[in-house]
């Protein structure tokens, strides 16, 4: 129940009317549905009332878009064991009190490895010169020193593999030119096919070519846009017996340099230099913010993203984006005059980049525990609208939580009959451990034109598709914390 | 008179059958008027057959973007008087040869003065620790080791003019944080305006920084985009007297945070590092391609690029959408079976990005034959389409250019009555010095996104654009040089 100290009930009239205004205004923003009426055996009228003025307050609370130009600005990059991370750890915590959560606190969380990107360098040397931009991808070797070969092209990973093992690759640098930008899904292929044939190079593709003696890896960077930046990202790490090789990503432009240079027949030789090192065993922590329910605090509706970035942008829309919508929707429900029945917990987590090593952790502190877990959702795509809800929970549960979709159905959001979410990013650990688990899908706005690369900075962020965003998770939070629903069953 | 060997009646029906079909599908692409009626006492039914040949050929031709390529693979960044200004000359001249033109040249062009670039590196250092991506302003002299200064902000280069002389901003950094992106021309002036103010701060801030005892100056860069790439520039040069203090662009998204940072109310400092160096005097050469009319060659048309670039680009659209259209409009033209009456030379300019350099040069050493110049148009606008054409010629030229014009209007182009052309960019100098010339004028498609980054490359080229910006100008110039007309008079 929704009560505010200010509000007497002219004012809910007004406010109502408001609403009812903004309400159109948002139907007719998104082109979607307007207001489906509730069944109040299942979601009470006062809850509906509440929940819809909390949904009008947050469409008009630009809170969640401060926090990103908080974290990128005062914060800015923050790779997990760098002094960003450690930045970013102390911001959220005091982040979080100053937004009024209840209980904040941080679970360290221990990595095996650091690692320096130090410079990256290369120039094609031969037929004709040429400056590349590149980067190191996570946990890459360095060069030692200057490392000059001639550059083979594989169309694919599977291109790359299908040279047999053992020498045919000597001394040479191995480039995978596949292109995410230029794939076209095949039937029945989601959007992200094209992101996950780019990853399985990013992340395998220096082990396949080490086995073939090559002595590095190049990839195209893995994005959808041409602007001259390489995309970092994480590798697999590296195979016991197999020969340690640099590995990095050039940018779109300088691919395609690259390949209209091999299409004239003659040899390409790159030089490349890469300072990047792997060091010792560091440390970091998950960082939880909760607002604790009026009913106590032993179950709890999670609202996850992670705090670590990329560290040559300023993480603002991965996961930026995430940190701020999640923060903001919560804090919005603490503004109310109570708590919500149940606490509500934001869950930033550490190391989601190189492997999520954040929720790892967690899940082993937490292994006990998971059943307190009531149900959870990450934002991990981007400040984008959401487009459709699918839900992941137990059959009984499922018409409550189709009748409180109702109340953000009108954000533009469609429902999706299939309920096998299992969470996104992170909080799909938690969801295959069993945790209820709801899948908010965004539009990805831009997001693999800039992620990962040094372009990812606060200016991508479009404010008013962020107070959506936040719209959705406030008001959907709020009456799944207010019901006492086993979402399990 | 067009005729092909290869062309027999029947093919030449054929050809014009399928000529018409394309006009349709360009009226249509173009959102424009069909085929206009030309009076045949101006421009001879037969030169206006061929014309529409050349035309619909011209449109089907990948000719001018296989250049770009040629030039942005094969050379890359050729700023004057760098290793690749030379190669730039070298490979000019041999694409002139291998496109069949009959006379090719180059004409030296004296530099006062070189230019080494160097790095250049930066980060706040408080009140929170940033990389900032910046680059030097064209013959900006080095810092010296670190330079360490506190930022002081000025929205426009008024507002650092209107600080008196002298002491005030000693040992500090001024920061114009100008933004050509959200400029809004006032009624009345052009869509240059906003360029316009950028480039008075690129051009004379540090001059009015220095004066005022600034250490140094800043400039958001001049560009419409916000990606992470400082857009370089020429300053106007440093004044004597005055103290040469060191002059640099960073990235819109850096501008960004500065200022997100100084809302703050605490101090911002940055330190910079720009290892740049004024050298002495070099040399370099326009290059000149000419078709021979078959009436001789004391008269000719000409069409002008410049084959300079920015250093951190490959310089694709500035200016190689204009050294590939022009030298393919004229190869589209030799290509024919006879040459046409007139000769039309291709001057590809030394220095553009610099001060007009090779064009300065060579009125000095035409100055006495500037009369043989029957009309001229330059390229440097990027690859896009043409949407208005405007002639600056005679006033009994006027009906036969406006005569010729209808043959181009099935491109999308309208008309403009203004006849005051004096010719873009270099072209503006012969322009003022009586050449009778056209403005073509270009969509600018994403020009000042990209133009003066890294960003600059190949891959931004629009190859249908291409064809079309090449198709008006080979049907134009080559009904221009088949008539026999004072475009003086």
């Amino acid at each position: 129940m929704y009560r505010n100290k200010q509000l007497h009930s002219t004012t809910v009239s007004i406010l109502l009317a408001v609403s009812g205004l903004l309400m159109a205004t948002t139907a007719f923003t998104a082109g979607s549905a307007p207001h489906q009426s509730l069944d109040h055996s299942i979601v009470s009228a006062e809850i509906e009332n509440t929940a819809i003025l909390l949904r009008e307050r947050a469409l008009l609370d630009n809170l969640s878009v401060d926090i990103v130009e908080s974290l990128t600005t005062e914060v800015g990059p923050r790779r997990i064991g760098t002094p960003g991370d450690k930045r970013a750890i102390a911001w959220a915590q005091d982040k979080f009190r100053q937004l009024g959560f209840d209980r904040v606190w941080i679970e360290e969380v221990d990595l095996d490895r650091g690692w320096i990107r130090g410079d990256a360098k290369a120039a094609i040397v031969s037929p004709y010169p040429h400056n590349i931009v590149l980067t190191a991808l996570g946990y890459s070797v360095g060069t030692e020193g200057d490392l000059v070969g001639e550059i083979v092209e594989f169309k694919t990973l599977d291109d790359l593999e299908a040279v047999p093992e053992g020498d045919s690759l000597r001394g040479k640098i191995a480039f995978v030119s596949y292109s995410m930008r230029d794939y076209e899904p095949l039937p029945g292929e989601s959007n992200m096919a094209g992101y996950g044939k780019g990853t399985r190079a990013r992340g395998r593709g220096h082990v396949i070519a080490a086995k073939r003696g090559a002595a590095a890896l190049l990839i195209r960077s893995v994005g959808t846009d041409t602007n001259r930046y390489a995309h970092t990202g994480s590798g697999y790490g590296y195979v016991d017996g197999v020969e340690k090789i640099p590995a990095a990503a050039i940018s779109p432009p300088d691919a395609i340099l690259i390949q209209n240079m091999l299409r004239r027949g003659k040899p390409v030789t790159l030089k490349m230099n890469l300072t990047s090192k792997i060091t010792g065993p560091t440390r970091s922590a998950n960082i939880i913010g909760e607002i604790t329910g009026r009913e106590g605090s032993d179950e709890y509706l999670v609202l996850g993203a992670h705090i670590d970035s990329w560290d040559e942008g300023t993480g603002a829309i991965d996961d930026g984006a995430g940190v701020g919508s999640m923060m903001a929707a919560a804090a919005l429900i603490a503004q109310m005059e109570q708590r919500p029945r149940r606490s509500i917990r934001v869950l930033l987590f550490a190391g989601e980049e190189i492997g999520f090593y954040g929720i790892r952790s967690y899940i082993e502190r937490h292994k006990n525990d998971v059943h307190e877990h009531i149900m959870g959702a990450e934002v991990d795509g981007g400040g984008g609208r959401i487009h459709t809800l699918t839900s992941g929970v137990g059959k009984n549960a499922l018409p409550v939580v189709r009748e409180i979709y109702k109340l953000i159905a009108p954000l533009g959001i469609e429902w999706s009959d299939a309920n096998d979410a299992k969470g996104a990013s992170d909080m799909s650990v938690l969801g295959k451990a069993g945790m209820p688990a709801l899948d908010f899908a965004q539009n990805p706005n831009d997001y693999f034109d800039y992620h990962h690369t040094p372009n990812d900075t606060f200016d991508k962020i479009v404010p008013e598709d962020m107070r959506y965003l936040t719209a959705a998770y406030a008001t959907f939070f709020y009456v799944a914390a207010e019901l006492d629903v086993d979402f399990r069953r």
